[in-house]
């Protein structure tokens, strides 16, 4: 059935029918405003939106796929401020032809990236729309610690990632080139694996700094840089790049590290820790802070493209 | 300039230089995430969204005034909880050949309706998108006090409503028509006026039920008397109406009680309270509750439209 058949309570009826609650949620979806759990006293709330055609393409991934990474961009922002999600708030524009399974489908993947942080979706608005746009809100709370910023990195400090990096960006432009394997890369465009968990472990262990990489690494590093009005130097050696990666920049005449470097969309977190922090299995050191300004690849200026800019054409 | 030519870091400068800081905003644009006091220990969190040709359109109204609006209407659900509105955030899709002045526009309306409520613009996102669309979520504090729901509205009650009704629907017909004046509706068009602080008294009065009129006042007087399991009869001798929606709608051959009970954007508060309440100026008794279910007109069954659905063409 079309949503348009639906109509527009239809859907929302059948969104909210499909959503879960969370350990936070005091009121969730059918009143004028949600109400959340903010025990800290503070709440951390982070903006993110999608748009077909710039951010995802339907038929490179269902709609249960395009949930995932709706949430998991907005989650993965909470996470690297060193907090714990609680909650997303949806706001949906959809083609009035659109299948309505298409919208369950976003609704099942978005209340499953949510459930694995311990979050839910507790509100949210529709509306028709010629372009497809899922702008999702998320919340979270600090539990008590103070946030991590971008610019509390201090020369000394190293800089380590949490997550995987490159994987989507190849994924990407495996499906850009018409191809649908390495199976592995492509799952990992489609669907970002976050370890949310990672973000409030760094602020414990005293991370100076911290973000998250979703325009790319070198981008994304720059704006640590760029706040704390330090050098960070990237260590190339550090990444444990996958054969499938390898193999698949080979095949195609491309450097892989072009997907480590710029890529975005697998969503780990970057974070500065002071020399000598034990890091945990979930963090992986992969360079250095220094006096300066910029961000260099083993101690080099690097000369490929930055990242990503949505109003510019890649 | 366009924003292509400005590109994303360039556009969210703009913009973020137009913003005020509120007193609930503990870390604002820049980082990964906002921070917001919640002093509560709980959050009331509502998103709504505008797309171009459907909620506005750039002919009939100005940037500054569709700011104002986008944020009103987001305002109004926290206010309707019968909490305090502490910050917005703000997902923005633009073609990009839109000037940028029109952005910046956008940002000073949407800042100064949230600086009538003391809140601010703490976070968002922007991208490039055929449609031009604006996703906003509202933060909220109930300062103690319970949330206002939609389901409390007990038989004996009073139903009153706090803010213009009408005006805006006149105003949008008036353009639809092709006509510019009377001005004063077609101003309320364009800026709605929100009583911010009824909300939060209505709740301290000890209302029963509440809700941001933003879909037409059946429609969502429907809603408390569905919710509440309870009739509600709408007064139509309780509304003053204006000499001018009087006079327009007499020289449209329109009935003007249509704009009353069944437009939507002025966003007033309607709300029960229990019988003998002492209502302060800022709000109307405008019906009553009663056993039974659904909502009459002078005790009769509304014959005319209900209101408003996104997904279909009114």
């Amino acid at each position: 059935m079309s949503i348009a058949e639906s109509g527009e309570f239809g859907l929302i009826g059948r969104i909210v029918s499909r959503l879960d609650s969370g350990t936070a949620t005091i009121l969730g979806p059918g009143d004028d405003a949600a109400v959340v759990r903010a025990a800290d006293g503070r709440v951390v709330a982070s903006t993110d939106v999608l748009v077909e055609g710039r951010h995802f393409r339907r038929d490179w991934c269902g709609p249960i796929d395009v949930g995932h990474r709706a949430a998991a961009a907005n989650l993965a922002d909470i996470a690297a401020m060193g907090a714990t999600p609680t909650a997303l708030l949806v706001a949906l524009c959809v083609p009035p032809t659109l299948d309505s399974a298409w919208a369950e489908g976003l609704a099942d993947g978005l209340t499953a990236e949510a459930a694995l942080c311990g979050a839910a979706v507790v509100g949210g608005d529709t509306s028709s729309s010629p372009t497809l746009t899922i702008a999702v809100t998320a919340l979270g709370d600090l539990g008590g610690r103070e946030p991590v910023r971008r610019n509390g990195a201090q020369p000394g400090d190293i800089l380590a990632l949490s997550g995987r990096i490159g994987y989507a960006a190849a994924g990407y432009t495996i499906l850009s080139r018409g191809f649908r394997t390495p199976k592995m890369l492509v799952e990992a465009y489609r669907r970002p694996e976050i370890r949310y968990a990672a973000g409030p472990e760094a602020a414990r262990l005293g991370a100076t700094s911290m973000i998250d990489v979703s325009d790319g690494l070198l981008q994304d590093v720059g704006h640590l840089s760029t706040a704390s009005l330090v050098g960070i130097d990237i260590r190339t050696a550090a990444f444990d790049m996958p054969d499938q990666m390898r193999d698949t920049a080979t095949a195609l005449g491309l450097d892989p590290y072009q997907w480590v470097l710029a890529g975005g969309d697998d969503h780990p977190l970057a974070a500065t820790f002071p020399a000598g922090t034990r890091l945990p299995a979930d963090w992986r050191e992969i360079g250095s802070v220094h006096d300066g300004s910029g961000v260099t690849v083993d101690r080099k200026p690097w000369s490929g493209p930055l990242g990503w800019d949505h109003f510019k054409v890649n």
